[in-house]
Order: structure tokens, then sequence, then C-alpha cells
């Protein structure tokens, strides 16, 4: 009995494909990117594991983002997801660096709105970022932001974007 | 609409009667300590974030746990879960650290069997680490630990255990 993710199941199938690891670094999933890869059996073989940085000064100081970046244009901004899955690549010597940052609500947070949400895959051969504007409660808009990264790291890793 | 846990906020509400804040190291549990205290609503008071240690060398990279001490009694072991509880606490500048290592299976670690599982909580007063064998499947033990170590937090930062 099992209630892993078949998402989560073929990003590891993809990985696995490639012979490549993994790590995430989350603010707004607060842990939920990295739990739904864990929860997938085999998981231990291509998950190095993850940096939820949920304070904005833990992006600094453990993933390396770029303080000046972070007070001009603060925590929720696409540069800050690019280096937040550089910076736990490189800290955890992953192959696959994958990030979350974004406004779970209830209040919009350094003026912007509910929904806004930025995700970013870096791996050997590619950075890929999107930009989202999701809508619902605090847990559909985590849930939301989980699948997205998924998709997308399913995308890069898998090679779905370069037929 | 939430679906946040209610011994969560028990554990935050107790951190706020403390004015403490919190972060969490992780082994099995893969993220979803953190993820069950950031789903708390108002969380980002106190919640600093957190290192999910899924491989080995990780927990000795990002959390100082002593190399020594995981060759020689690997990473399922109660004075890990305390280093492990005491290195978030220090990376993430926490009051109080939080950690769990253990075996979710489906075989055994390191010779230890399925469900043996060591949780850690670290505040400024105190150590509290408890040893565990927990039965179920993969997802039963998880959550079995996500419970355990958040009523240890709770009984240590509540000062339930000290009346």
């Amino acid at each position: 009995m099992t209630n892993a993710s078949p998402l989560g199941a073929a990003v590891l199938r993809a990985l696995d494909a490639r012979g490549w690891s993994i790590a995430a670094a989350e603010s707004l999933t607060g842990g939920r990117v990295i739990a739904t890869l864990v929860d997938v059996p085999g998981a231990s073989a291509h998950v190095r594991g993850g940096i939820v940085a949920y304070a904005t000064d833990v992006k600094a100081s453990q993933l390396g983002v770029d303080a000046d970046l972070l007070a001009a244009r603060g925590a929720v901004d696409a540069e800050v997801a690019v280096q937040m899955a550089q910076g736990v690549r490189r800290a955890l010597r992953a192959d696959v660096g994958i990030s979350t940052t974004g406004v779970a609500g209830p209040g919009a947070q350094e003026g912007k709105p509910v929904g806004t949400v930025h995700i970013a895959v870096v791996t050997p051969e590619e950075t890929a970022v999107s930009s989202l504007e999701l809508t619902g409660t605090r847990d559909q808009i985590r849930t939301g932001t989980v699948q997205s990264v998924l998709e997308l790291t399913l995308a890069v890793v898998g090679g779905i974007r370069h037929p």
C-alpha cells in the first residue's frame, strides 16, 4: 500500500534514466515538494534532500541567494527562484536543483498578490523558470505549486520539451 | 478552509507563548514535519525553515553531524538525532531545533529493522530524545514519526513535562 504521487514517481523514473540526483529548495511549499519525492519507493537512489528556506534571510544564508537581490525585489521573484535552485544544487551536490517561492496567502506579501508563484529547475544542461498566477486557498496554492514544479522537472529532465 | 494539523497549530501556539522560533532537520520524514508546521496560518512568525538530509553525507555537510559518529553507528541513531536537531538550530538560527531519523522501509537499513525511529528536540533550556519502534507501512511509519516529534516538541516547549 502506498500513497506515492504518480507525478513524483514519473520524476524519479526520469532521473533514473539520466542517472541524475535531485535536491529541492522550498519557500511557500515548506517541504511538500521533497516529501512528495521521498514518498516514492526507491527515492533514496536519487533524492539528496532539500532546504526549506521559509524565512527570507535563510534564502541568503543557506542557499546563497544574493542578499542585494532579496533586498531590491523581495523573496517572491523569478531570479530568486533560479538562485534558490542553483544554491540547493550546489549545497547538496545534486545534479538537479528545483525551487519554489511565492505567496500562499492569506494576505499579499511584499506587494505581490496571493497566488504569485515562481518555480525553477536547474540541470547540468538547462535552466528553466516559470512564473504562475494561481488561485484558491492557501492549501490549493501550495498543492498547485508542488504539481507545477514537478511537471516542469519532468519536462526538463525527461526531455519532453526537446523531443 | 484549511487542512492544518491541530497538533501543528498547538506547537505554534506553544512557540508563540515562549517567543521562540523553530527549525526542523528531517531524514525519513523527508519534509513532512516542516510542511505540517508551515500549513498553520501565521507560521511565518515562528518557522525559520528546515533541512531535509535524506542522504547520509548531507547530515554531516549541512547539519554538522560528526562524520565519525555516522561511520561508526550509521544514520539511524539517537545521538545522530540530537546532533541533527542541534545542527539545524545552529544553521538556521532558530531557538528550537527538532529532528527525525529512522527506517521507513520497505527494507532494513544498516542492520536496523523497519520502524526504528529516533526523534530529538533541542531548546535553549532542554535536550530531549526519544527512540521508537513503529509498525505499519512506509507511509504509516512516516505519519507516526511526524506525530511523535510534534508531540515531543509540544511537551518540551509547552512545559507539559515540567508541570
